[in-house]
C-alpha cells in the first residue's frame, strides 16, 4: 500500500474516533454546562490522535472487529486528555496554547480546567465499562488502564519527571520516565486490544507488547529531537543548543544524530514484532516508519 | 444496642479501613516516591471514615462477607480523598489544614498535590477490579463509582458549587449541587454493597438508595448548621449571622431551626428504610441518628 492509502487510512480513523467521542458526550452527558464544555473543548480539539491510530491499527491487525476498539481508543484518549489538561496548569508546564488554541485553564478557569481532567478520567474508566463482551474481559481491561495512568504509570511519570527538572539524568532514568509517562499509555492503547481478543496468545501479547514499548521509545526520541529541529527553524537558535542545558533530553545526553538512530532503531525493532501477528499489520508497521520520519 | 457500643464499632471499622488502605499501598506501590508518599499522607490522614463505616454498616445489614466490603469501602474513600486533595487546592477553596495538617499542596506542592489526587482516582479504580466475585458485578461496581464521582455525580456537583459562588440559590438548586457533590459518593458507599450482594432485590436496593439519599442530605445541612455552632463558639459571631450574605447554606435559606429540623426529618426518614433489609440494620441506623446529633 502506498503513503498516500495510509495517510487516507489515518484520516479515516481520526474521523471515526472524533466523532466516536463526540456521540459519547453527546449521548451520556447530554445535560451541558460549564464542566461539560470544559471537558468537550479539550476532548473534541483534534490533534494527531496517535494513541487511538494504534488501537485500531492493532485491531485490524489482530482481525477484530472495530467496533469494539472504538471503546479502547476513546477511553485512552480521553485519560490522554485528561492528563493534557492538567499538564497545562500554571502549577505543572504553565502552558496557555495547545494545539494552536487556548489551554482549558485559559478558554475557562483553573478550578474548572482541574475538575475537567479529573472527570474525564471517571469517564475514560465508565467507556471501559461499556465494551460489549465477557465481563472478565471489561474488568483486564480496566485493570490495564488502571496501571498505565496511574502512581506506577502515567501520573508516575510525571511527578518523576517534574522531580527531575534542573537535574542531570542517566540515560536509564529518562528511560524510566518516559515509558512511564507516555510510554505506558501508548502500551496500553495497543495491548488493550490484545487483552479484547480471545484468541490473542501469550506470544501474540508479547509481540505487541514490544511492539508498544519500541513505539514509545521511539515516539519520545523523536518528540526530543522536534523540539530542538523546532526551535531552530522558529527562532534561529543552532541545531543542538539544548545540549549541555539542564533539560533532560536525548539528544542532551546523547547527540543529535545518535537519537535520530535511536529512534530508528527502536521502530525497526518494533516492526520486527509484527511477524508474529495473525493479520494484516501493514498499518502497524506504517505507523511505527511515519514516527520516526515525522516533522511535526 | 448501647451508644457506647456503636461507638466502639465506629473505632474498630475506622481500624479496619485504616488498615486496609495502608496494607494496599505498601503490596501494591511498594517502591516509594514523592508521589507516592503524598498520596499515603492524604489518604491515611485519618478523618471520620464515614463513608466505609456506611459500606460496612450496609454489608452487615445484608449479611454480607465484610471481606468484600474492604473493597468498596477502599474505593470510595480513594475517590474522597482525591477530591479533598483538589478541593484544598490554590484555584479552588485554597486551603492550608485539612484536619489539623497542612493539605497535600501546602506539604508538597501543586503538582504533586495535583497529580496524588489523579492517581487516586486511578487506584480507587483498580481496587475495584480486585474484588473476588462474578465479574459482572465488578463491571457494574465499577460504572457506579464512575457515575458518582465523574461529570454527572461529585466533579459535576463541585463545579456547578464553584459556579453559584456569589449568588443566591433557590432551595432546589443547592438540593441538586449537594446531591452531586456529597450525596453521590455517600450514595455509592451504600449502593456499592447492594450490587455486591447477588440475593439484594430491586427492593432492597430501593431501600439502600433512600436510605443514602436521606443521609447524604442530612450530613449536608447539618455540615451548614455546624459550620454557624462553629463559627458562634470560635469567634463569637451571633448565630446564625451567615443568613443574607452570599454564601448558599441551609441555615442561610431557611433558618438554623428549619435546617435542624430538616435534618431530622432526612435522619427519620433514613431510618424508615431499613425496614426492607433482610438482616440486622442497627448499625446504619445509628449512623443516622449520630449524623444529626454529631458535634464535629
Amino acid at each position: 500500500m502506498m503513503t498516500k492509502q495510509f495517510e487516507e487510512k489515518n484520516h479515516h480513523y481520526q474521523k471515526r474516533i472524533n466523532t466516536f467521542l463526540a456521540d459519547f458526550l453527546t449521548q451520556h452527558y447530554s445535560k451541558s454546562n460549564r464542566l461539560i464544555e470544559a471537558m468537550s473543548y479539550s476532548l473534541l480539539s483534534g490533534g494527531k490522535r496517535i494513541r487511538p491510530l494504534l488501537s485500531y491499527a492493532t485491531s485490524e491487525a489482530l482481525g477484530l472487529d472495530l467496533k469494539q476498539a472504538d471503546f479502547i481508543a476513546a477511553s485512552v484518549e480521553m485519560i490522554h486528555a485528561y492528563s493534557l489538561i492538567h499538564d497545562d496548569l500554571p502549577a505543572m508546564d504553565d502552558d496557555d496554547l495547545r494545539r494552536g488554541k487556548a489551554t482549558c485553564h485559559v478558554k475557562y478557569d483553573e478550578a474548572t480546567a482541574i475538575l475537567a481532567g479529573d472527570a474525564l478520567q471517571a469517564m475514560a474508566f465508565e467507556v471501559l465499562t461499556l465494551v460489549n463482551t465477557d465481563p472478565q474481559i471489561v474488568v483486564k481491561l480496566i485493570a490495564q488502564l488502571c496501571q498505565s495512568c496511574g502512581a506506577i504509570g502515567m501520573a508516575g511519570g510525571q511527578s518523576l519527571d517534574l522531580e527531575s527538572e534542573n537535574k542531570q539524568l542517566q540515560l536509564a532514568e529518562m528511560d524510566n520516565i518516559h515509558q512511564l509517562k507516555t510510554g505506558a499509555l501508548i502500551a496500553a492503547a495497543v495491548e488493550m486490544v490484545g487483552i479484547l481478543d480471545p484468541k490473542c496468545t501469550e506470544k501474540t501479547q508479547q509481540a505487541l507488547k514490544k511492539y508498544a514499548y519500541n513505539f514509545g521509545m521511539a515516539f519520545q526520541i523523536i518528540d526530543d529531537v522536534l523540539d530542538i529541529i523546532g526551535d531552530a527553524k522558529e527562532i534561529g537558535k543552532p541545531i543542538g543548543s539544548d545540549i549541555g542545558n539542564n533539560k533532560s533530553t536525548y539528544p542532551a545526553i546523547m547527540g543529535l544524530d545518535a537519537s535520530k538512530s535511536a529512534a530508528i532503531k527502536h521502530s525497526k525493532e518494533a516492526v520486527s514484532q509484527l511477524q508474529h501477528l495473525p493479520n494484516d499489520s501493514s498499518y502497524l508497521r506504517y505507523l511505527a516508519q511515519y514516527l520516526v520520519s515525522r516533522k511535526t
